[in-house]
């Protein structure tokens, strides 16, 4: 474990890798590569076949990108085998050296907020799960999102709250406008406030926001209202963004964002573009271009370009 | 399985047992009686422990109230023993002939939101947790509470959607003023098309809301608005409000609400008014006595008065 705080850990992974690209571990039976499909409605066998494939994926990605961000839903939708299979998974990944978001979008008040918390934050023991950092959702105020903050700070660990998503629907409260400005304006701020109180060396906070890249406008928006802030960036590939989309979601030295891709690279295999790669060892060569290639459109339309990886003379 | 919707359950459950009591299962390592506290950081032993605490809690109060709400967060927070234990206690309530409300504020955008819907959703094997009804959070707008609507509907299963929470800090965005209406409202009148578009022979319907009755006011208010849909009326009790507080959650038959109590009952053997009940029988008792004393003062207080148990010639 480290002494910095999870905003300066996740700076120095994404430098070090040079580039800002998180790998979601959205597993869906239906898309698993062929041989891994396991029978339908048995819940064990699914899990294992979770767990095989996002190791598979793991390995692949762990030494190209900083982050892998394992969502929740998919392992709990099978029952407490898929609860297991995630454990297994975080540790997993850390092991080879990724830190682990955590996707759980949970939240709740007081004393079981902090039971999420304490639960869930904490690589090494300190928690059962062990996740670097894990995402909060903020419908239930700041006293909810407090022993998140508190838990984080405690164990090196972060938390990304929900401010502005990136699904149609999301406009629904998210953008109804309060005061000449939209709800996630104001969250936006208060998410800010608690980012500037939790800054390490880096300049970023504990507590980081997460904003869709399907609209960049906004990205930018909230960029510039919140620069103490990182930001988890969904919707890049499957949900439609481009790497122009989310250029406005670093700062000038092409910090502050991390860019999440799951279908897009997990399941490369069934895309056009990797045609042809679906056998039993070529969906991981899938994955590998995939990762590859996002990582090149980063920099080539985004300011991660400036990303410099420790020990390399230039970018 | 019954041909009727979880909200026509509900209401026949809370008819025949004549009041509308929701015990809150929230184990607490620190609060659980003599001889049932295990090593501290021993995630398994507490796990084992929550699991025997639960069991006996749900023998007690099962011929007397009509559902349990087992809190996600405290058994998440002993990582996978703890989820094994949650399984096993939705289960054994159902056994016992209550419902099951899993508390556990999920939410996510399609698909993801479809695999919490599919995971949590439906009794006898429909699902790998099998809940009655679920919590969910609404700050991802209406397209991320569909998957929910449509799987509840389908599995003769509920949701239940934070609308006004009853802890301090829930008016940050809940009370923002929107076209002149705060959001809990907006909100609330989404909610509510959703339940009657869902609404069953009992008039209620498959979407519900979480309402706090720590703002009677506000209880009132959402109930005229809302009238095809369930509350879930947590902080009676230990949040500090009383019975005359929620009678406002309830319609002119004394229906349509149901009461959280947690602490308040689980835990009762620690309350002064019930001091002397903490050996290792006696705290069973308490958890009697204080749920008796809760449905009497439902009755003595509010419209659950007009609840008639089936079979009975008058209330």
């Amino acid at each position: 474990m480290t002494d910095d705080g999870f905003a300066d850990q996740l700076d120095a992974a994404v430098r070090r890798c040079g580039n800002p690209v998180l790998v979601g571990l959205d597993p869906r039976a239906e898309s698993l590569p062929p041989g891994l499909i396991p029978s339908p409605g048995d819940w064990n066998a699914l899990a294992e076949g979770f767990r095989v494939f996002c190791r598979d994926v793991i390995d692949v990605v762990a030494p190209l990108v900083p982050a892998v961000k394992p969502q929740a839903a998919f392992f709990e939708q099978l029952g407490p085998p898929g609860m297991a299979a995630l454990a297994d998974l975080v540790r997993y990944a850390q092991q080879r050296g990724l830190l682990v978001i955590l996707d759980g979008k949970r939240n709740d008040i007081g004393s079981t907020a902090a039971a999420y918390a304490e639960g869930y934050l904490g690589r090494d023991g300190q928690s059962p799960w062990g996740a670097d950092a894990m995402t909060v959702s903020p419908y239930l105020g700041d006293d909810s999102l407090q022993p998140f903050v508190e838990t984080a700070v405690r164990r090196k660990a972060g938390v990304f709250v929900l401010v502005k998503t990136s699904n149609p629907g999301g406009k629904m409260l998210q953008d109804l406008v309060v005061a000449g400005r939209p709800v996630y304006r104001h969250l936006g701020e208060y998410v800010e406030s608690l980012a500037a109180q939790t800054a390490g060396a880096s300049g970023y906070g504990a507590v980081g926001a997460v904003v869709g890249a399907t609209y960049p406008d906004q990205l930018v928006e909230l960029r510039r209202a919140m620069p103490h802030t990182w930001f988890l960036v969904p919707g890049f590939g499957a949900q439609g963004a481009t790497a122009r989309d989310v250029a406005g979601a670093f700062d000038a030295h092409g910090r502050g964002a991390i860019v999440n891709n799951s279908r897009g690279i997990i399941f490369a295999y069934s895309a056009p573009k990797y045609r042809g790669m679906a056998e039993p060892t070529r969906w991981q060569s899938a994955v590998e271009r995939a990762t590859r290639d996002m990582i090149a459109q980063l920099r080539a339309e985004t300011p991660a370009a400036r990303l410099v990886p420790a020990g390399s003379p230039s970018a």
